[in-house]
């Protein structure tokens, strides 16, 4: 059987799969999430074994020391797995929620209620705990999942999904409903992208190019952020301890994730006194500077001249732009013309600027005091995610059970007729 | 300066103005809304003048009287235009309304708040009333609106636009909120598809070709439907005079709209006893039938042969495809596999049955003992709609106020940083 048949069928089985599972109890579902939590737990020293193969591969291919520990499974880790299944299950299940009641002059009574998407694909790189997390939070929201992962963790994604899917035929759900596209070949995914009277909505996890590469070829909808080029604001009115300890964190915490600063901005009145310190600091911790001219007249020497492109670059690294601004106004104006509309922060004391600034910056996530690296289903609360939007149609922000929602209108009748 | 720097400039102004309207009061919008509809019948006059050159082009190119019709402005119909304006004004505004509130374990505050879209592009076909339904819509809920009609209503939406327009500038709305393509260059309508990175979302109202040129040449977010093939199930449970009426108004009372039904699907137990006298009456009014040989057995003459294709064809006119079908699970795997997700109905006195069939049926609005016709923004109390969106993501069923509006979250801290 040819690649485009096969993915075809793989697509077509879980959109079979996926109207029983809309209709499985909570009750069944979680049953069976818990029942998986067990299952990785129980196989976790075949996993273990099967990541070693892609480890094996990856240090043949020279990967990165990061990307390395992205990819490794320990049993702390597949227990973090499990844990997080467990933590799913006890999630509010979104689905049969009736968002709205309306009750029309005519007697007409009509219910806005929660329903799953259908089928939903998920595209990913590298980390394998991707698998059980997205797998979780289809299957919670009634969602049929069609799951492809990376080549460098082909042999992890396999063994973890085996592991799950060997529950299905101990509960409800449709064992269709969990599906896991195992080929390596570009193409696979090509032909997944072509289903779009199949899959209602596909989920790009990973780095731009992939997201980019998936956006220009399907008419799926697609759910997405390209980048994220996330800002900390400091206005003259910050608690500068504070605005210190907010700007090490979101820049050095974890420098390579989207939700780290890649911008700083510090209001004019305070650059002075609040830069060279925080500077230095970054530059302990290893980060290069690149600031534009007020910066560099404040910091004398090794600041970098920030170009226009650093504005909008994801660095993704231990660099940072730092910028000082005229007020509120223009810090406003800057993350919304550079930035990627994901996640940024005010630091100030004064509420009726924070106010502004939560008001006026379009981005998904904007905070006030607060570090941007909250960006993140599980700090939101939301169990887990299956990605992050920056787009604003349908999903915003990170994505996690609600957003794999959609609704339909019941309405109930005595025998109205349209007059 | 040709066309595509002319249409790039529209919407970048509509761009910079949605960033202020989103701001805008409610009270502040509501005053513009019922200025608007006093500006419609101070200057109903011109409005007609202008219209009667639409017609008498319209005359000329030997347009259907149905097209003339819908066409057609006077007295009434800029009244009726007027009091949607006035409607419009007294619903709820949704931005600003918070969605959902967490508090998390570290003290961070998370605020889901619903917030405008930004940029709403609608391209639409002849009724000149959409330019004020749908420039309402979008100023109510906040958003800069970038309309496109069509050329055969061209000196008609000018009129009308002209007439909104000239509010703007009495308000705290910026004048460029509202922006009309003037131009009938089909390539206007190209070079608004290409600008991705300023119009959020692009609705377009009209025939299936208009719909499918649209969702194939952009890269914008398109909500849509692309047809309705809506059904009437008639269960063995039903109250067939209920049943009787029902067909009749879904298919007779407007059949050339989305929400008319196309497919008869009839429980064979009560096939014999309900189909002759509904189709005799059908008949009358002039429609045509198309059965399987079930509904041929039992109407001896003059039903033509339902081929395949008719169980998914959009007739918008009086002709109506009939099938006898074996209970309720033949009724939603038959509507299911060749509906278009739009508008669907039950005719039963069972409540359960009525449950399942709300249930298992996808789509956007399931009806029980009612008319599929009432699919509608107005019907549904949501003032007006800018469409009707069969796709599942973002908006789904008649797309008002809500759908034209995403979220964000604000998070409040104090000093939070991610360990």
């Amino acid at each position: 059987m040819n690649l485009s048949v096969r993915i075809f069928k793989i697509a077509r089985a879980a959109e079979k799969a996926s109207g029983v599972l809309a209709l499985v109890s909570s009750k069944e579902k979680n049953r069976a999430l818990v029942l998986m939590a067990k299952a990785l737990l129980d196989q976790s020293a075949y996993i273990i074994r099967e990541n070693g193969k892609d480890l094996a591969a990856a240090q043949k291919e020279n990967y990165s020391p990061a990307l390395v520990d992205r990819l490794t499974l320990d049993e702390k880790r597949i227990k973090g797995m499990a844990d997080s299944l467990l933590a799913t299950a006890k999630l509010k299940d979104p689905i049969g929620q009736v968002l709205q009641t309306i009750r029309r002059p005519n007697g007409l009574l009509i219910k806005k209620i929660r329903v799953p998407l259908g089928v939903v694909g998920i595209i990913y790189e590298s980390r394998p705990n991707v698998t059980s997390d997205c797998a979780a939070l289809c299957l919670k929201s009634g969602n049929a999942a069609i799951l492809k992962g990376g080549r460098e963790a082909v042999h992890s994604n396999k063994a973890i999904f085996k592991a799950l899917k060997s529950i299905l035929g101990k509960t409800k759900i449709p064992v269709d409903a969990l599906q896991l596209i195992e080929s390596i070949d570009r193409q696979a995914v090509h032909e997944l992208l072509k289903l779009e009277n199949i899959i209602d909505v596909i989920v790009p996890r990973g780095g731009e190019e992939l997201i980019r590469f998936v956006a220009a070829n399907t008419r799926i909808p697609v759910v997405k952020h390209y980048k994220g080029v996330c800002h900390v604001y400091v206005s003259r009115k910050a608690d500068l301890a504070m605005a210190h300890q907010i700007t090490m964190n979101a820049k050095t915490q974890k420098p390579g994730v989207c939700n780290a600063m890649e911008t700083l901005l510090v209001d004019q009145a305070v650059a002075a006194k609040f830069l060279p310190s925080v500077i230095a600091d970054l530059r302990g911790a290893g980060c290069e500077i690149r600031g534009d001219q007020a910066v560099r007249n404040i910091i004398k020497d090794g600041v970098k001249k920030a170009t226009r492109e650093d504005w909008s670059t994801e660095y993704l690294d231990l660099i940072l732009s730092v910028r000082v601004v005229n007020g509120l106004g223009q810090a406003v104006e800057h993350i919304n013309t550079y930035g990627s509309h994901h996640s940024d922060a005010i630091v100030t004391k004064d509420k009726k600027e924070a106010q502004q600034f939560l008001h006026r910056v379009d981005s998904a996530c904007v905070y006030a005091n607060a570090s941007t690296r909250f960006t993140d289903g599980f700090e939101f609360g939301f169990g887990a995610e299956v990605g992050i939007s920056t787009d604003k149609l349908h999903a915003r922000g990170p994505m996690a059970l609600e957003g794999l929602t959609t609704y339909k209108y019941e309405i109930t009748g005595h025998g109205q007729i349209r007059k």
